[in-house]
């Protein structure tokens, strides 16, 4: 932490700010510039709310230091971090921390016993290692399919027999996710809860993997202290799964943050996944900007795929049909092998 | 709805989007410019998933016409609602309705019995109506305090018993309503969870008074929605918070929409309420903003007052003293009365 | 200036970075943490480039510690500026530096000899002292009507004489100052233009008034930047605008900043206008925000008054009829009494 | 166009409506819904202000129909357009309309003699095709380095001369544009300049290539109507540049906004160019996003290079060192290969 005095703070004003400091049982490094003192304080900050010195007399502001996460960052741990995803049969695959590429797809909401098992069936087809669905679905509206819940769990279920695949399925508060565990191997946060800190703690305290979704506006270090909450529980099986942000673009429904991949592998040893059929909102885009994920450094793709999209009961424009997901998938793989690495 | 159908797009194309308009029981009537054909839809589109037709072949784009929300609409009830707040020994309050301005006020956290008391007796004294304080607090980092949870609400209690102010305060989970229910005259969702659609559903079934705050880079239509998703539970109770939005500007912790006092009271009938603590994230701006605030409109303000901010365990630096407070309710009063409204 | 070291950056490291901060006659001043080591910097960084500490072995972050504005700041002049307007007949007002608030109303653009004095007419009949109209229109499409030029500012000059108004106007770029400056009291740059520096330098070279708009997401610092460019050539009577910035909201065309008013009239000496027109898009809001920033503690209003605004060639739906302009001054002044102001 | 009605508009109020559309030549086709009605506006609506149909009774809202673009739409013009840069000696190379992705390169700015022809050398050796560089270099801050002018062209030259490279340059106001234009291969307009429309209109009547970069918050529908300036004064070499928008995440300088690429291309058939050294502004990024940008279809990318960036004099952080820019070029050509294209 750094704090910054007023230019004309008095000397009483600077060390009662040290003293303060001391207080918290850090040592503070006063430096008297020309135009004004800056204060250099040594000692985890992390615990400290910041803020406070603002109200003290003289301080202009404080600027902390030092990273607020510590388990995600790479600094805790060097090597990248790989989550192991545990489909039926022993069809158990990693994701991070490998040359391969993971690839996630299904439908936006589990419909029907039909649709999901044909769904499966494409996805499969395709090269994909887990199908993702939703039974219970965050709308924005009150007047929209809210989804099967358990119902749509079963449906899942059966695919995943049936297939082979691992499920990813979304969670959307704390008391649905023993439910939610029991059929699921990974545990989705959408983008709306990233910062629903009731329901990262009860995942935290599973051991289910999570796919932990970056909030619309949310910065990459509000992503990595959503998933410092997660790993602060013992969770360490945490992916983080860059869907697109909210910029002034009325054109896409997001922004693909591509910079994430590159960032969130320096800052953190998590396995950084991609969602380009939110991240652009248009099923045109999302062939380019899945190429783009993976040259950029992504550890899987999640994608959406629905068996007739102009059925859909949600996100139809931005879903893909079978083929436009093979060939999807032929294209990402063409550009991994330009990278060394395999989907 | 109007579908807009791409410059060239064929008879048959256009014969397929109005069939399936029909389909949902919907007519079309189609409108042949010289550059593209435009297709209005009418009856009642807010059931259906928009994003379907933009999958059909032909299709450039589909706009929709009705507002999404119904209920929280000014059209569905022309006159300013009032929210009821029941206080003790029937130190009622109406926010809403009526030329009164409510003070809501009190620290960001409820940190002690001799805190909570102080406050509360501060804020009294300066013409507040209502205590906040959180006892459930939602950090950014999980090594943050995390209030005193139920012994934070029991504090409360005491404070309204004996100041006869209402209570408000932060509800976080859906199991936690009951709880907060018990104890609190108003529960207030923060702005992380204002898409929280689980806890949203749990306060709908609740018949408390809930102040809904907007999400960090919510527009006013989701904040609608999200109210919107109380009322369809049947409570009715619902007052909107503008505290600030998520922008570029790193001076100011938020920055405060003040646009959306007069915007939110010409959509909605519901009361609006603003918060220039968070809002501005700094003391030395609230009392600018909270005048600004009553000029422009709102039927409330909800401040952060601390016996001694520089004490604070969160939220310092936006933290007013009780002067500062006092002050600040002396100068709305002013501006209150140039309005012909009192506080 | 602080230099943050990575976590394990080497003696050596640290010791290169130490000797750069000295080419540039800086003192360097390490701070050794338990995680990081700290370099506090002690000398003028603003001629600085601090991106090139970036580039050093062993660094992670560079932090400015002064503002990088000097005349701009309130620390180099501690009283209010006020800007003198010279109208006609002696008529000149101060904007800034006095508890008067100047009001400036007009059409968006200049469109006939009859619109522009008619407009005139009724500003000055409501209480406003300076005439807004632009003859030079920037426009997003080069399909939209471009204003009269020449012939707009001299009709503009008419009005000037006939009503004793002074003339705000907008110069677009470097080659029109001298014409612009020939006409206009007050010359604007517009929002578009805020980091066109070539105009700012133009501008700053004459001595006429400067009204400087912020850009659509421009922050308070850049603005004084901006600002800082045209006061570092000698131009000091500069007035900071506030129009609005962009957001995601939809429903208005911008959002008022609020908070900026009194930000900077902390941050600065220079005097801070307000443009409620452009700050919200539609007419309907412009009262409500208008007494906003009054209460906010505005020097000055900018306000779109057209004499038919559904016949106004551009800006229509944010243009207030004069009957609604002079409402609008009616309300704005008691609030300006409830402050002890006057306008 | 399509106007929507309030709720309860009255018949008059409808009629009223249809009248001014029909004085603009234009036909009104009112549909009536059950809640709403809704008016189809046929003809051309481009240079009608939708603004003012606002102003009228009864009007909810206007949505725009048309794109407001037509010179820049792919509806205009179906195949790709190429850009022809002329370099020294019959070096001309297209960028657009071929497999081949085109490299510029280059230190921000020109510093010296030495350093423009060791950069030069540098970027010429590892498949560039132009060298970047800046005379006149737009500043944030008035007392930074702003280029040495007339004299930095000349040294650009001398580099042209001896490499066989095209020169891209900036030109910050419209009376540089001849100078400027005797130098430069291509003038690049920079982001904070792109709604500068004295300055687009200025180099839409020289013939030069333009790379025209898009504003840090500009939506993609204002970069092609600032091209659709250039155009319609029949300069029809322009390149659009996505060089990052400015989001909320603070650990890049800017956000890449990769959907751009494929969206651009959709829209438009003018040639799209990635800058990824803005878009980052770090130089460890710059590898990874130059790979997304290339799988994601740009037709060009330009890069910060510089032999020593520890010493350059701006943009130090995001410039390459001549063997970063090697190894970029290197993984690049792969991705390019695996899309069956060249660099």
């Amino acid at each position: 932490m750094v704090i910054i005095m007023k230019s004309g703070a008095s000397v009483k004003e600077i060390s009662s700010v040290v003293n303060r400091i001391e207080e918290f049982g850090m040592k503070a490094h006063p430096i008297y510039g020309e135009e004004r003192t800056v204060i250099g304080v040594v000692g985890d900050e992390r615990p400290v709310d910041k803020s406070l010195f603002d109200t003290l007399a003289g301080v202009e502001n404080t600027l902390p230091i030092l990273k607020p996460y510590k388990l995600a960052s790479r600094e805790f741990r060097k090597q990248d971090s790989a989550v192991h995803i545990f489909g039926t049969n022993g069809n158990s695959v990693n994701v991070g921390g490998s040359p391969n590429i993971i690839l996630m797809a299904g439908p936006c909401a589990v419909e029907s016993r039909e649709q999901i098992l044909e769904s499966a069936h494409a996805v499969k087809e395709a090269g994909a290692k887990a199908l993702r669905g939703g039974a219970f679905k965050p709308r924005t509206s009150p007047y929209s399919f809210q989804g099967h819940g358990e119902q749509g769990l079963e449906w899942m279920a059966e695919a995943r027999e049936k297939y082979g695949l691992a499920i990813v399925t979304e969670v959307m508060s704390p008391d649905q996710v023993p439910l939610v565990a029991r059929y699921a191997d990974v545990m989705q946060i959408g983008a709306r809860n990233m910062q629903n800190f009731a329901l990262l703690n009860a995942v935290g305290e599973s051991m289910k993997p999570v796919l932990l979704k970056r909030g619309m506006s949310a910065t990459m270090e509000e992503l990595l202290m959503a998933a410092e909450y997660i790993l602060s529980h013992g969770n360490y099986n945490v992916m983080l799964c860059e869907r697109g942000i909210r910029t002034f673009e009325k054109y896409t429904r997001n922004t693909l943050d591509i910079n994430a991949v590159p960032v969130l592998k320096h800052l953190s040893h998590l396995p950084v996944v991609v969602d380009p059929s939110h991240a652009t909102g248009k099923s045109e885009y999302v062939l380019a900007t899945s190429r783009a994920a993976v040259a950029a450094g992504a550890d899987g793709l999640i994608i959406e795929v629905h068996p007739d999209p102009s059925r859909a009961m949600s996100d139809g424009a931005q879903t893909l049909t079978p083929e436009q997901f093979a060939e999807t998938v032929r294209q990402c793989r063409r550009i991994a092998e330009a990278m060394d690495r395999t989907i």
